[in-house]
């Protein structure tokens, strides 16, 4: 393969670095995280476990994930200064740029000054993100300064309760478990390598996951299950939500929540999220929104060929949680920050400055005209 | 050349992408943006004539510079929310994280809702960029809320305005305004590249600016004037300095602003800086500071062979303007953010998102062991 090839091709193929992080659509299921395949870490661990797999290389034993889980507790609170400029932020804003500001601010207050005590940072990180984005949300539209210090077991919880004012149910407490470890690491997707570009100029760790929410908040990128969701609630039955999708692929409108830039003939994470979404439909009463996903997928499969990836059962099974769909994105930032961070630390540890090339299409050399001869 | 030959490589020499703005270490001198040499901009244009070569892709004629300066002038006052977030921000932050931090909150306060309008947001940092970090300095370390509606000419005298609570000397502002035009585009570096992963995700423009903000921060990547100047203000002459200098290359001390990724034989933005750096120390009555600076050069070319980079004389010019070692990076972001941003619109006209590949090197399939058993 010759440079050519990459030009103006997104490095689609291309091999920018090396991970001992993850696979994508290399072996059995098709992903795996440090040796564990997707399907065993949702069914078996919780997303503490896998935090800590990314963070530390392996998984806790019991005294580890104790320790570990004690500690995040202790780390959900925000410094008034972070109050501050959560409240300083308007509703209207987007929700990710409310994340990206919320984790650059807090890079400000407590400043990544030495690299050997990056887990402390990322620990911060993942234990405080879901309140940034609750205590936001909570202010902006509800009017309430929400205590974001609760003692909830698992971050799933965390988040839930504060966005409810109420613990949640051990179901949903579980859906949300399962959600954040199939969101956690995807190898060099595009947020991850922004990532890792920032990390390559030896910035600190706030500025890499800061830069990372940034390219996440791309429609190309996250945000998809918030699409899906728009898609699917306007439906009102299985049989009209066919019809629909048949108008929508005849003009050949976008339909956000299949197929996927790496997987060829399904996503790992799809058959996951769709068990849970199904159980959450039937314990809230939902007779329309899980029979219309369901049936977007036969269409889908049936008239392109297309799989549902990850994000299109996360759409109805959040809703079924009573998530706002505005917020589906940054519960991919509280999950995504464990793999991002893990891939900040991988870079540190063999770097050299991403610094590519480009091919320049650009005018000949030329003088400078005077300006009253432009 | 091969995949293999990218892996942990930092891309180097691979192509990722066109472009038409740039050329680094092709033609002539060796620097040119969108075919104008770097030397013949820097003697015959204003920095707000680069700004609107780059943004609208040629040079103004008079009258469209006047009515670009006019209206930058009328985007440099701050959003009352934007105040209240720099006044959060600790005298002891990173003033590359105020940028940071500065750019993501304005993302909330005037988003980007259609590309349509990205000059319009592109013309607003340009402008406001001088007021965010100007406004947070002089409050955070003076005490003062700065009134940040100048009527300066031109954003290089805006900045030292606000910077030194009066209008600069015309030499001042001319250097600035050199400096600026130095700094503002430099191909696929790795923070524009940041800023090009992130628009290939079609996020909005403040979440390029900011992840790229995020990059220059890096130590390997801007700063490196900052580092300059920490080293030549212990000289205290030039034989001092050539000695000090020797010992560091002995024990293999790493020097800032020597040498280049891309440029081998000279930077072309080192002839000129270096002129203006002599002037002003004509103009300031410096008898150690440049004189250690020509020294430096001569020992490091006649030791290692290396040149001086763009940074090693911005260091002592932008000291004897009274600009704070601490605020030198953040005036490149004041520069490059019209390079970025060009790059985010080009990136747009003929997007692919970029996802590379990564070589797996992690652990074998594995089990997930019972915690007992762990």
């Amino acid at each position: 393969m010759v440079d050519k090839a990459l030009g103006g091709a997104g490095l689609r193929g291309q091999v920018a670095g090396e991970t001992a992080l993850c696979t994508v659509g290399k072996s059995g299921s098709g992903l795996t995280y440090c040796g564990y395949d997707i399907s065993e870490l949702a069914d078996k661990v919780e997303f503490e476990e896998v935090s800590y797999l990314l963070s530390r290389g392996e998984l806790p034993n019991q005294s580890q994930l104790d320790a570990y889980k004690a500690k995040l507790k202790t780390l959900r609170g925000l410094p008034a200064a972070l109050k501050t400029v959560l409240e300083s932020i308007p509703k209207s804003a987007h929700p990710m740029d409310v994340m990206r500001t919320g984790c650059s601010m807090l890079g400000n207050l407590e400043m990544e000054t030495d690299f050997s005590d990056v887990n402390d940072h990322i620990d911060r990180m993942v234990a405080v993100f879901p309140s940034i984005i609750c205590y936001w949300y909570r202010f902006s539209h509800d009017g309430v300064r929400v205590d974001v210090e609760t003692n909830d077991d698992s971050i799933g919880a965390h988040f839930l309760h504060l966005l409810h004012d109420k613990a949640p149910s051990e179901l949903f407490a579980k859906v949300m478990n399962v959600s954040l470890i199939l969101y956690a690491e995807h190898e060099f997707n595009a947020s991850t390598f922004t990532a890792r570009v920032c990390a390559s100029t030896l910035s600190d760790v706030h500025s890499c996951v800061t830069g990372a929410i940034g390219s996440l908040r791309g429609p190309l990128h996250g945000g998809a299950n918030e699409a899906a969701m728009e898609m699917i609630e306007n439906f009102t039955s299985a049989d009209q939500a066919e019809e629909a999708l048949m108008g929508m692929l005849e003009r050949k409108e976008k339909i956000m929540g299949f197929g996927h830039a790496i997987y060829r003939e399904s996503d790992p994470r799809n058959v996951i999220i769709k068990k849970w979404s199904e159980l959450l439909a039937k314990e809230v009463g939902d007779d329309v929104l899980y029979p219309v996903s369901v049936r977007c997928e036969e269409v889908m499969w049936r008239e392109k060929k297309l799989f549902c990836n990850a994000d299109f059962f996360h759409a109805s099974a959040y809703h079924f949680m009573g998530i706002p769909t505005a917020l589906f994105t940054p519960i991919f930032v509280m999950s995504r920050v464990t793999g991002w961070t893990a891939h900040v630390k991988e870079q540190r540890a063999n770097n050299r400055i991403i610094r590519p090339s480009a091919d320049y299409t650009g005018p000949e050399a030329r003088e400078v005209p005077p300006i009253s001869a432009r």
